[in-house]
């Protein structure tokens, strides 16, 4: 399996913290040597890093370490390969344009037998069942509310009846940004947490190292950080539920449902 | 202005000393200071760096200048605004998924009142003429050979034509990669050099480094390199003429065209 983790704020924040505990699982305390990536928003712009060595070693991941990016949304994810050989084109997130704005998508788990209609829209490109889930669901959103950017009320009752679809077939924890607002869905296995004022000290679990919040905020900001495991040991993060969709937006939760429950 | 640069070749081949010369021109050499960007295609995965901040000064471009990614196609791009704010959604190159492809495009002109026809299945994200005249290729290549994945040949036909009447509206020096084929259209300005055995010495002009090719080369190797202006002085490049279209694949020149004769 993978691990994800995504960041939605309502300020362009660094995710430098979260991604020094979260890349260390990418090979150093724990197996996700696969590969991994990293999405970030700017404005409307993305820009995505990707690598097929593991997320402790790759220069890359130095890089993106070292630079601190300010983005409002993020999500990340470190691989273990259970569909599709160890290559770029399977090494997640994943991209594609709709309605004029890029969509980014991650994925943690393992979908099984995806008997899908053919691609009307969105094709994938390698060989995994992530890249076809994705591609699945903007050809849903495309297909259902039109060729118009649509609201995200739409946009979330669309996911999650699709969500509640796919995960039929198997594990199926992702992340989904189009820039404005962040989709989490929880199979078996996620966790939030939402830093605001006061800001505290936070420890990650993977390494030793700590950051004062009340330091780096203003008082205004809100930011939500979603991991698959809890990515500090000192705070109190939240297990959601299985079959638990949220839709997060400047660092808030906006809409939460059971997929079980929509089927 | 900006300035394009672009390689093809027969085997994955690193881009890194012709990238040392050509980053030189993003703030020290010449004034492109306006953000810059690089794709390489690995198999069919594609992995896009991208920055606002000068090529010369970017810790993202002295990564890429570090570690040498080995790739069949890449194209670079440094800008100087002219259409669109300095933003990263405006930064090349561009990226769109057709036919189960990545297709990436950089472009060095400036195309002044485009009136395109609505786009059916790519839409820009940023505010540049270029990605406009991009998703408009894409779309016509999707309109006029279907939903399958058509002959290389069938594509430099519609490019070189769509070329022809975008091109009427100003400077369309531009670069495009579907990973297999690398497609460069002279509007202005563009030479090209292909290397082979007996590989020799290169010497850059925008720095005082030289490489031996013989050194790093299997006899085998044929590596075209597609630049605004000639990145070596001590090697002959080849200026195209304005108006020709070419289509390279493994390195070598399978398909040329005037595009102002076809019109």
């Amino acid at each position: 399996m993978c691990q994800l983790l995504g960041m939605n704020c309502n300020v362009p924040t660094d995710i430098c913290f979260s991604f020094a505990g979260f890349r260390s699982r990418g090979g150093l305390t724990a197996e996700h040597r696969d590969g991994w990536g990293i999405a970030f928003f700017e404005d409307l712009g993305c820009r995505i890093f990707i690598d097929t060595t593991s997320a402790s070693h790759s220069p890359i991941a130095q890089t993106v370490h070292d630079y601190p990016i300010r983005s409002r949304n993020v999500i990340a994810h470190i691989r273990r390969a259970t569909q599709g050989a160890v290559a770029l084109q399977n090494t997640h997130p994943f991209c594609r344009e709709l309605w004029g704005r890029y969509w980014i998508f991650a994925h943690n788990g393992d979908l099984k037998d995806l008997d899908l209609p053919p691609p009307r829209w969105y094709r994938a490109v390698g060989t995994t069942d992530s890249e076809r889930a994705f591609c699945h669901m903007l050809d849903a959103l495309r297909e259902c509310l039109g060729d118009r950017a649509a609201p995200l009320d739409q946009c979330f009752n669309v996911l999650a009846e699709r969500t509640a679809l796919l995960s039929r077939h198997g594990v199926f924890n992702y992340m989904l940004s189009n820039g404005e607002a962040l989709f989490a869905h929880c199979s078996t296995k996620l966790s939030t947490i939402t830093r605001r004022a006061p800001f505290g000290a936070a420890h990650l679990v993977d390494r030793d190292v700590t950051v004062d919040f009340s330091g780096v905020t203003t008082p205004n900001d809100v930011v939500t950080v979603i991991a698959t495991e809890p990515l500090t040991d000192n705070e109190q993060w939240n297990a959601l539920r299985p079959g638990e969709i949220l839709m997060f937006r400047d660092g808030e939760t906006i809409a939460t449902r059971s997929t079980t429950a929509a089927e």
